[in-house]
């Protein structure tokens, strides 16, 4: 075995991407948690948070024990693992924060025991992760956490993951410190669409998709909208519709909900927009009185093991 | 002004491509039907067939000549045209007859009158033949009969096509000689789809588009999944469900209805296997006593007007 420590920089991920409900996801480099595992003689996880989140350490109520919990059921050898998990993605942002937890648990577990794991598998485990903290096994934050970049699920059983090349992008985003919970956010949404709708959003995601591989930023951007989730969820985040026409207007390529929120990210092509967007987010939450953090981040490419 | 006489073939396109309903169309290289036209010092559309369909001569009633009005509206000065069609893509066949006229007059025109439109202009001007034919203007078999290759209608108010590469494909298509009306066909469709199933469709189209522009064909097939459509559609099809597995089983990547119906094609990586698909369908068609048509053919990607 390689080593007998491993930590990792986990970063946050946005899942949906506006128009990729539930099959798109991105990778960013800020911000991001720190994972370290260690392999331990004594059988069994245990859990060590060094921040201020107060997260459960009982790895069966914990994201990261959760994950792996469920990558130990495929390793027939008795193990051990130590893990320190310093949390920057805070949970319920919106941010993929449970699935920062999850993922960098499993791949650094797997980094400890010589790669025996595909990243197929490790998505897999992360899940179990996924369905603790939101009760819905779903993939669009862990494929881009683990994997880098931006990533589709084409269906979730089976697995199906694609890894999406894209062009380099900026990214703004503005954590509105309000509560939206992922099941809450779920529910909200109605269970039948117009197929009018459906097409549209259809069209939209085949955009974004050809936008993102033929690296055409304007495709991008008018192809960044979503006629079925938004309407709906957007109600739930105050300054969501200033946010998003200033930033239109001020250069961004488009954006919206960051998973199922609060956070709204924007997409822009180069860094000055992605900062004057960031002080317009500013402007906005200073004025409704909303406590509020920003990132300038941009698009991560590199997978989460080297 | 180059000419004053223009002739096309004016090919057959397969809209939807079974994820991508009303957003995406391929062009094929056969069949194709045959357009001259001719510019006359007599204002107004004289409309010749000489193929065995019966269509309306009178420009009104007919989808090239309603095309081309379309199109005149747009021409301040008066000008006569003169056209001669030879249809090969039989009416009815979901095999986009109605675009490869419309689209063919409007191109062949326009390069009579010295290119003057650009093609977004042209296939706005042939949208006005399917509306005549189907009842709804709609634009996934004229922009890829025009352009060439795979089209994405990304939006069709505003109007904002897509040309999408793609690796060569060979096509495979069977035109049981049923009768679906596309009107009919739109009509049995749900107003409302399951938000579950929009997800899955999307999932596809977007793993779809990325197989496409990646060259990926094992992506291409695995996205060749209908869960809202073909359900229904393909009730109207005799012999689908058996053409679709014995193709499936025979290599093909994936396929099914052309438009409307009731062509049913399907997608090969080579000709090989493209030609075993044609001898299955006539089996099968042969078998339940319906006449039929076959096609072995490839994805056409020159543009209408070279």
């Amino acid at each position: 075995m390689p080593n007998n420590t491993v930590t990792l920089n986990c970063p946050a991920t946005v899942a949906n991407m506006v128009c990729g409900f539930d099959i798109l996801g991105m990778a960013l480099n800020d911000p991001f948690d720190k994972i370290t595992i260690s392999l331990s003689g004594e059988p069994g996880i245990r859990i060590n948070h060094t921040d201020e989140y107060h997260l459960p350490t009982e790895p069966s109520k914990n994201v990261a024990g959760v994950a792996l919990l469920e990558m130990m059921q495929s390793i027939p050898e008795p193990v051990g693992f130590d893990m320190t998990i310093t949390k920057n993605i805070k949970p319920g942002s919106g941010l993929g924060s449970s699935a920062a937890s999850a993922a960098g648990a499993v791949v650094a577990a797997n980094e400890l025991l010589g790669k025996r794991f595909n990243d197929a598998d490790l998505v897999r485990f992360a899940m179990a992760g996924e369905k603790l903290a939101s009760g819905v096994k779903h993939a669009d934050n862990i494929a881009p956490c683990i994997m880098g970049g931006i990533t589709l699920i084409r269906s979730i059983f089976p697995l199906d993951i694609v890894r999406l090349q894209a062009p380099p992008l900026f990214v703004t985003v503005v954590h509105p410190q309000i509560e939206v919970k992922t099941a809450d956010a779920r529910q909200i949404l109605r269970k039948e669409v117009l197929l009018k709708n459906a097409i549209r959003q259809w069209g939209n995601i085949a955009g974004l998709v050809a936008g993102l591989l033929q690296g055409d930023y304007d495709l991008i951007g008018r192809s960044l909208e979503d006629v079925i989730i938004e309407p709906v969820r957007s109600i739930l985040i105050p300054g969501f519709d200033q946010v998003k026409q200033q930033s239109r207007e001020a250069g961004a390529l488009g954006g919206g909900i960051s998973g199922s929120g609060p956070s709204i990210f924007m997409l822009s092509r180069d860094k000055a927009t992605a900062s004057q967007i960031a002080g317009l987010m500013e402007n906005i939450y200073e004025r409704l009185g909303i406590d509020y953090k920003t990132y300038i981040t941009t698009l991560r490419t590199q997978p989460l093991a080297g």
